[in-house]
């Protein structure tokens, strides 16, 4: 670990700029005087799984849902925190760094210092070994200076970041006693989170007095539920490879002679992959959730883009960009099941070299057909969260390759009759994550950070900062805050040996809606994509002028707000009880309780568990 | 080819606003009354070629320089071309497509307007396959509405690009001819503008009235001499690799765990890399320049490597970034010579598969000892201008696997006590070739445009559009013309066999200057970027406000304008003569007799060929 974090970076004109910029906040958190509403209890949204969540969450698990309001509000039950008696609140960040993590903790830094100029806000050095090991920088307004608006997790470093085994779990506990923190925030995606809330379950139980809150950040956009719309870093990660797949599809077009495969950062699910493909119009996709739903083989994926290839040489079209997601080699069923047999040899210790000869015949078969490169990052040790090493495994290559044979063979039997096939690949991601970020980013993981400290004045425990309506201004986005357990599911079929994971509840990463609206808006255009090539270029990530606030295409056409539809429905609830309050007419109570017999009627129906799709 | 070129493009709104931009052009080129100044003939900078290519351009060798000055400039010999005929220009796009090309013809296209409303433009469709096939496009204002300031080449497409071969330069004068082009003016790198001369000398001596003009565009930023400062596409792709590689640095800073190795497209020179590098402070680059000027094996370059992954390590750093130029493999003196042997080879018709045992014991030692992947690279054949395939050849992927191997080793033997050693590897290249200009190259790439009617206006052939004084605001830029043959060196020493070059004169490469300001500015910050992390990040390309003007680091450090300079070297000479007129005093004339034979002297040894440093 290095001397270096937390010093003044030199920055360049434009960095300088962006620094300068003061991030809108939602009229609800402004001022030093924000209400609190806490109503309903929350239940999960696995109904298999409730029970389970609930004996490992008897501490934080069916916690009222939290709305941040205005404190002109009208609303009865709400309460405004008015003591603000000085805290001390610890911040770390964990996992794949996205930009825009900075920004959380200078909000939760503003919160802090205007409700209460003695507030202390520690930030741990290196992530949650910094934790662990209690090294510590006071944020300050000097510190934070040359990182407000800044990409990058660089401020505070981070390692490998987990909070799991018992060991990390008590240094965890010790740190936050010895340092005697009301409030530990974790900035994260869903591992960080799912370790949130277990720590924050175990405080609850072992009587620590440390409130933990988790905040949705990552570039994977998988953190999605019924509480969570976005998560910081995902707006900018899509604008700056959006750029660079528009900047190949220009390179296409002009050169005529090229396949670009384009393999995205993004981990298992596809979110970056849709979002980036309606936001640059490559030629095609292939989803990771689509290959899964029609388990598709390699084989089957090989010929859909050669016919494709096909199809766009009888247009006399030799060139085109094709996009797949990081963890599509896990969506294929025969390598998802080859790579859990290589999994389990690895745990087993068998190492690599023995490997291909343990393989069960037909594994074995399979792994001797793929090239050698891709053999040998197939035998790569998985990661903490029992998933392949998916930024390391070259799925483009691979994908080119057999492509190439295949189209080279159609070529030879004169089925084929285009130009010689030319693959190029790409993997985009790194050169992604350390961007500065877009104006929505800073926007929305500033008002994140200041919803963590109002979580921690209302001394709650278990929570992950949220924010509804993104698709809107910010000033009419919905602050609140959900228990992590509420967004949990139990995964009951676990494949392969030694998945610690089965049964113990998780935030697990939300894949690719196929029914969703997303999906449907790519599904209208796919044929105009392959065919017509009518690239977009949304250019550089820019700050001002057209395009600086422009949202991912998949939060604005995906109708979400659950948060304020909760609300809604609270205030028709209270309308109800305030219409047919005992005295009013005979009527009315009739006509009352027919309508509330029908709606309870549908609504059991609609959600028995029978009926309920599986979350996965 | 497709029958796509030259439609409408659905642009965004990003791109709708850049379409909307109006580059500003130098007092000089306003109006219609442009004034051009024919002085002294040019001389080839390379003294020991002069006669070779004054043989093979008897026609286009030491023709005059020309400056384009304002209708007022007091320059007496200088004309006002006031006869504007109607004539028919073509245009085509050779090589690599750089960012900024589109310009060159809207510039054009505007100029031909301005000057006579019947002038007619014509662009070739698909490159040089396009000319000769007599594939035209006319350009017009609506063609160009939405290829304005836009990146790639897609309005007209290009192809592989070569008018070399006899039947490639008769078909190339028939399309002249048939469609009666007064100018043809060919847009691209140093192998385009080569065969720019020869296509000039050849329809000079056959008496074809077309002129041919060359426009410097390219990416590498190789066509370099003293009468071309900058090309077209550099700063863009530049500025676009900078951004990329500060995200990279941000994010090795964050996780603190990775080496990144880095490729940048840009050919045999090193001048992407070293502006790259100026631009975004990596810890390391590896210029081919330096390498070749040192005689490095790739064993030296990996202990380079190696100690500083060490010395970093003392300060507790792990991490780090490093810039190779795609060229730098042919730099290795060992690899080149093992790459010639491979050429010779397989020009012999020896198939790659058995190439290995036909290979010198040398070389064959070392091919051995390469990993596979880079083996089956170097076995590509070479390209038309006799290099690698150097895209295609993973340096980065060899040099991290060699300095791995090599930090293993010392962290075994205990010399090397830092983590273990991580790289992640990149080529950063196609991806910021169809990007969006930058506002430099769309004002440069317009003003070289405008800069060719005037070439055509003023009847000459040969000639390469030139604006000088760049790093200065437009206003102050000067105007040229220069004749290709005066830019061209011979080569003589030719290593392996076949090498068709040898002893024709051509454009070569320009490498970076190791005299030079940029490499003494790289030289005194090296130490400073190796160990203390001074990472800058320009941020993404902006088209506004900080950095939008930004001008390469390159071309701001080194003086230049050479044009200028002859310039105002003739209004010495001139105003000498105006003094030591037939009359003057006795003293007088004695004084500029011994200061006239005083400067005389010392230009005589200066210039005299033994003491002429080779240009290669």
């Amino acid at each position: 670990m290095d001397a270096d974090y937390g010093i003044p970076r030199q920055l360049s004109d434009l960095q300088k700029l962006r620094s300068q910029y003061q991030p809108e906040l939602p009229p609800c958190l402004q001022g030093t005087t924000v209400r609190v509403e806490l109503r309903d209890a929350t239940t999960a949204a696995d109904p298999f799984g409730e029970h389970t969540i609930k004996r490992f969450f008897p501490h934080t698990y069916g916690q009222p849902l939290a709305h941040f309001l205005r404190a002109t509000a009208k609303v009865p039950d709400a309460q405004i925190i008015t003591e603000h008696p000085a805290i001390r609140v610890g911040v770390v960040f964990c996992g794949r760094q996205s930009p825009g993590g900075h920004n959380v903790i200078w909000g939760l830094h503003d919160a802090l210092k205007v409700h209460n100029r003695k507030n202390i806000l520690l930030g741990f050095l290196g992530g949650s070994e910094g934790l662990f090991a209690q090294k510590t920088l006071e944020i300050t307004d000097d510190v934070l200076a040359t990182y407000k608006n800044q990409g990058g997790y660089d401020m505070l470093g981070r390692t490998k970041d987990q909070i799991r085994t018992t060991e990390q779990v008590n240094a965890a506990m010790d740190a936050c006693k010895t340092l005697k923190l009301d409030g530990l925030v974790i900035i994260g995606g869903v591992t960080s989170n799912t370790d949130a809330a277990h720590l924050a379950e175990k405080f609850a139980e072992t009587k620590c007095p440390t409130k933990v809150v988790g905040v949705p950040v990552t570039l994977n956009g998988d953190l999605k539920n019924q509480f969570v719309e976005a998560n910081v870093g995902f707006d900018t990660i899509c604008k700056v490879n959006s750029q660079l797949i528009s900047n190949v599809c220009t390179d296409a077009l002009s050169a005529e002679k090229y396949y670009y495969f384009i393999r995205l950062m993004g981990r298992k699910a596809s979110h970056v992959a849709l979002e980036c493909t309606l936001q640059s119009h490559p030629n095609m996709v292939i989803l990771g959730e689509e290959v899964a739903a029609s388990k598709l083989t390699i084989f089957d994926i090989t010929q859909q883009i050669c016919d494709a290839v096909q199809a766009r040489a009888e247009h006399d079209k030799n060139h085109g960009v094709i996009l797949l997601p990081e963890g599509l080699i896990e969506s294929i069923p025969e390598v998802y099941a080859l790579l859990q047999e290589i999994h389990g040899l690895l745990r087993q210790g068998v190492s690599s070299d023995k490997i291909s000869s343990q393989l069960s015949p037909w594994a074995s078969a399979l792994f001797d057909f793929l090239p050698h490169f891709i053999r040998k990052q197939l035998l790569l040790h998985p990661e903490s969260d029992d998933s392949a090493q998916l930024s390391q495994i070259e799925t483009e290559k691979l994908i080119a390759h057999l492509v190439e044979t295949e189209m080279n063979k159609r070529l030879k039997e004169g089925t084929y009759k285009g130009k010689k096939f030319n693959a190029i690949c790409h993997f985009f991601g790194y050169q992604a994550r350390g961007s500065l970020p877009s104006k929505f980013d800073c926007d929305y993981a500033y008002v994140l950070g200041h919803i963590c400290y109002h979580i921690l004045a209302a001394r709650l425990n278990g929570y992950m900062a949220t924010v509804t309506n993104l698709k809107n201004p910010a000033n009419k986005w919905h602050c609140g805050a959900a228990p992590i357990s509420a967004m949990m599911t139990v995964k009951r079929y676990g494949r392969g040996a030694g998945q610690a994971s089965i049964g113990v509840p998780a935030l697990h990463p939300a894949t690719v809606d196929l029914k969703g609206r997303s999906y449907e808006l790519l599904s209208q255009n796919a044929t105009k994509f392959l065919l017509d090539d009518v690239y977009r270029n949304p250019g550089p990530l820019q700050f001002d002028g057209p395009g600086a606030d422009a949202k991912a295409v998949t939060l604005c056409v995906e109708d979400q707000d659950y948060m304020g539809r909760i609300k809604k429905l609270q205030e028709y609830l209270d309308k109800v009880r305030a219409i047919v309050k005992p005295g009013c007419s005979q009527d009315v109570l009739k006509a009352a309780l027919s309508a509330m017999a029908s709606v309870t009627d549908i609504l059991s129906v609609i959600s028995s568990p029978s009926s309920a799709s599986t979350p996965f």
